[in-house]
Parts: C-alpha cells; structure tokens; sequence
C-alpha cells in the first residue's frame, strides 16, 4: 500500500546538479560563484551570539527587506525574503495558483519549474523561445488563450544566458493577464553598461514578481537565502498567509543583510567573472565550442559533432564536472559555469588533451 | 484586481507569538528552551568557512540524516531534514493529501494545523479531546469515516503538556487508514522515567511520520531545522519529489548534526526545566493558577476568575510575556513556558504584585 498521493507517485522529481565524489579539478555544473562571501559577511557569522540561535528569528525577516527596499527603492513591503529561490517560485504556485490550473513557460528554462507545476497538477503551457534564444512574439497571447494565471521567465536566460530588455518584458507583463514571475537569479553578473533595471516593473505593473538570489552573485549558495519583488498586494498573500510561518533562519538574515550591506565587495567577483567570461567565450570559439553572449556566469556552448554527452563524460574523467542536459535543443550543447581563472584554464586543457 | 486565488483571499494566516517591542522581563510565550545551545555547537558555527557558504549544500542533509539514524537506530531512509518543523507538516499535506481532501486533527491543538489545511482547500475533522485533554476513544475511526487521509496530532499535547502513552498512539495509527503525523515538538522535556519511546512505531508501522524539531529541546529556534522520522516509504516521496530541492541550509545542517553528537549537553538543560516545571507548578497552584502535569516546557495554567486576556494583559504590562489563546476551552487559560530561575521567579513575582 503507498499513502502519498497519485499526482506524487505519477510526477518525477527534480535532480539537482550533481555534487561529484570523485576527484575534482573545476566543478563547474552548478553556477555558484567561484569566488567565496566577503570579509564583512564572514565577520557576521562569526559574530552571531548563542541567544540569536536559541530564540525564533524574526518571522517575515523584517531587517532584511528594510536593507533590500533602500537599495532597491521601493518599500519594505514590496519585498518578500525567502528560503533559495525554490521557496518563492513555488509560493508563486500556492498563491496565484489553483490546483490543477495550468502554468506558462517558455522552453527550455528551468528545469525546475515543471517540477513545481506537477506538485500543484498544474499542466504546462510551454511556448518555445526563438533559435537565438529570444522570447517569441505572442507569448502572452499564448499563456492566456490556455487560462494561464501565473507564469515564469528566466532573465537572463538559463541555460543560454541570454538577456532579454526590460522593455520586452514589460510588454508580455502588460498583455498577460495573470502574475508574471521574472526570475532574475543572475542578474548581478550582468555587464552595467547594458543599464538593465527591471525595477521600474514592479512600480508600475501589479502583477510583476522579481526574484534575485543570494545563491551566486553573493556566493550564498549554502545559505539558502533569496527574495521576491513585487507590488505590496501581490507580496502580501505570501508573506502573511502562504509561506512557512519562520521560513528563513536567523543566520541566514543576518548574512543576506551584512551581504547587501557590502554589496560593493560582491561586486567585483561580478566584475572578475565577466572578464573571464569574455575570455573563455573566446577561447571555447577557438576550439570550435561556439556559445552565445552571456550575461550570466555561465555559457551554453555547442559541441562539435554534437554529442553533449560523450564530451561532458569525457571531461568529468578529467575531473572537470559541467552541465549536460537531456532535453531538446540542449543534447548538443553543454552549460558551462565560469570558475577562477584557474578552473577555466583547466577546462581549455582539458579539451585540448581530447583533440 | 487581485491575483491570488480565492481559497488565499478567504483564509487567515497564522499568528505567531508576539515578539514583544516592550521592556521585556521575561519572555514565556513561545517555548523557547532558555539556555543557549552548547559550547560544541557554537564551535561549529565558529569554524564554518567561505566555501561552505559560497557552494550549495547537501540536497538530503546526508550528514545529518546519518547521525540521526545512528541516534534512533533506524536507518538514514527512514529520516527526513526539514526547514524548521512546519516544512514537515507541509510537505506531509502535499505528500499525503489530494487538494481539497479532509485532513484529520484533535482539538485544541497547535494552531498552525488549521492554517496549512486551509492552504490545501482541506476541511478539517476536529475531534474533541477529553476533559483531561486525553486522545478519545474512536478518534481514527471518526477520521475514518470523513475520509481523511492525514491527520496530526501533537504529543506531548499542546497546549495542556499532556504526554499519551505510545500504546494509545499505536492502536490510533493501527486503525486510521490514512498517514498519522505524530508532532513530537516537545520530545525532549519528557522525563525519562516516564519511559516514553516513540521509535517502535515506525518501525511496526507503515503510516506513521515522527517530527522531531532542534528549535525547543536544542535551543535553535533561530536555525530552522526539523526532522521527520518514518518508513522509508513513507519519507521517499517527500525527500525526492514535494521538498524544495535544497531545503536545508549548510549552516543548519552543521549545527543541527554537532547538536545530535553533543546531546548529553542538551539533555542537561532538559533536566533544568523538568526542576523548574516542577517547582513553577507547584508556586503556580498555591496561587489558584493550577495546570495540568506537563511533560513539555510549558504550563496551562487556569485563571483563577476565568478572564485569561486580562491576565495576559497585565502580565505584559509588567514585561511578562506568556501566551493566551482566543479559542474554545483556552480563554480561562495561560500558556507559559518555563525559563530560567529567574524569569519564572520575576512571573511569580508579578501575579503576587496582581493580588
């Protein structure tokens, strides 16, 4: 006899970027940022007293979203803390929702999201992105002739990187008639000089829903600390009735605010990472592993011949773990993070010794 | 326009106890444990360095996961890691039951259980507990009859401090049809004479789920960590599909498993309240506050006159903070939580200065 539900039983779960046993030289499979938290946020770890473990935390992180609303300008109750961005996308779904309702996505993105759409019933109503990545024309049309009331985009793009301006954006929120969650889990890295700022967004549509992660760009991975930006009456529902009652710890909170304290430190592991994105792009182009521009901290590269596959296994023999997934337009191409310049010198090495 | 869906617009969120803005001289009203976590565990948190914050952590909390096993004998597939204890109540609703179907419970109980339900569209099946706050006979077979494939139920009860006898919980498990979360919140104040082992259950029982919870008994209710104890195949489910794919930080996962290792020093602190609870009892009833036997950190203490808010009232206006619940059967009633010697002497001291 099994007890959970069929929904569960039916549904695959999702399968996180593999954490390698074997040797590593350059693990770049999960795009966290290679370079580690800065001194201050150290500092405020080592700084937390016994009493802030033993008593609850603060239960809607009240300290933190006063910091993220001056450096966001907007106001504390535009945003909402939550434990990694897996707890506000699926909040999202809770919230905006029904049981069984379908979803909009564009395809490929996250592998996550149909995941969290088949824990709700919720069918997909995915509308494929354009051969260069780009989102197609119509798309909103698409999610509203299908009754979606909540969809998600990744921007910039994962797995390709690509950005789209916030302009287009605004278009699809404008014509969509349910909530629009704008993941923006690698907006730190993209290049300033390209003046992106989705904020103006969330103050003048009601139904835009920005997440930004502590995960890469403040090398918080481990920390499990992300947040959502939205119009008070979209935030409102999740923060005081959706969410775990206490759903981010209180080390957590005092880390993610010490780090957007110090976003400046942050800032140049942004910087850093660029650089050496630009200079593996070019690099991997050498060697025929052409990839589009990015504007995260990773770069989706075809594979020449276009087994995905063969080259990802043949690189994590070399101790070099990147991202193969097994998905369509993807088999042929490999998502690659960009490491230290160490890491990625490794890499190139490791495709030259396969030639 | 508002976006979230009707069920969200209808409910109520939970409110959690007040974290007092007055002068506080004792704070009672959210069963905190009061002494601090241990020597070792704050070792742990000292010694934590930049890579395990900068890189994800472990997906199933295999570490702890272990210790755990080793510390129930059972094994790591019989446990689950969760982000606080209202992530396991959570997931077991997600889990275990379809949107819209019932959700068994006892009443009073832990006043999170209607809110989750609600979320789910679950109407409840309350069950009335006896007069001396004892589990009725025919519990499982009225949740039974609704058709509830769910139901939780707290022990030691709270808020009353009443500890049932594993044999009453196994005949319920054995007869209800659905899953039984048994929310053991409060485990660890059991005095040991008492005898109380929970773990044959699961280990004879195919549908029970333990939740054991580091906030009250290890004093980090600022950490966020929980665990479920169950059948593997009870607990699959729950660990590869409806749980956030990392739902549990690397810092909480450090500090939750060096708590286990160093139990013995946990358990002093158990010892110190079970002294206290005794005493607080006793000082209590002289007064005409008297309260039922509590296994747990806490008192239910009748208001002599019946008015409880007034009492919690004043209470608060001398910066003691206990809990007063608005709800059938509790409004002559104060929840306390047991402090330190001296918070419980300044409670004490305050009803005296009421008489």
């Amino acid at each position: 006899m099994t007890y959970e539900r069929d929904a569960i039983a039916r549904m695959s779960g999702y399968t996180p970027g593999e954490q390698p046993t074997r040797t590593v030289i350059a693990k770049l499979n999960t795009n966290e940022n290679p370079y580690p938290p800065c001194t201050a946020v150290m500092d405020a770890l080592r700084g937390i007293d016994a009493h802030a473990l033993r008593r609850y935390p603060s239960a809607m992180a009240d300290g933190f979203r006063a910091e993220a609303a001056r450096l966001h300008g907007v106001t504390p109750e535009h945003v909402i803390a939550t434990n990694g961005g897996d707890e506000l996308l699926r909040l999202a779904i809770t919230t905006f929702l029904e049981p069984g309702g379908p979803m909009g996505i564009a395809e490929p993105g996250y592998s996550l999201y149909p995941v969290l759409a088949a824990l709700n019933e919720s069918p997909l109503v995915p509308v494929p992105l354009a051969d260069d990545w780009s989102l197609p024309v119509g798309i909103a049309e698409r999610w509203n002739e299908a009754g979606a009331r909540l969809a998600m985009l990744v921007n910039p793009h994962a797995p390709s990187g690509r950005l789209s301006p916030p302009a287009e954006i605004f278009e699809i929120a404008r014509a969509f008639r349910g909530v629009l969650l704008l993941d923006e889990a690698y907006v730190d890295f993209i290049d300033p000089a390209r003046g992106y700022d989705s904020i103006p967004l969330v103050r003048e549509l009601p139904n835009v829903l920005l997440l930004r992660t502590m995960s890469k760009g403040y090398s918080l991975a481990g920390l499990r600390f992300a947040y959502g930006i939205g119009a008070p009456a979209l935030v409102a529902p999740m923060l005081t009735k959706s969410k775990d009652s206490y759903n981010v710890d209180a080390v957590a909170q005092t880390l993610a605010t010490a780090s957007l304290r110090h976003r400046d430190e942050a800032a140049k592991t942004w910087e850093a990472v660029r650089v050496e994105r630009d200079r593996v792009r070019a690099a991997l182009a050498q060697r025929g592993f052409a990839a589009p521009e990015s504007e995260t901290n990773f770069l989706l590269a075809s594979v020449p011949g276009g087994d995905g596959r063969a080259v990802y296994r043949a690189l994590a023999d070399a101790g070099i773990f990147v991202r193969w997934f097994d998905q369509d337009r993807l088999r042929d191409r490999l998502r690659i993070s960009i490491g230290t310049p160490e890491e990625n010198d490794a890499l190139l090495a490791a495709l030259d010794a396969m030639e």
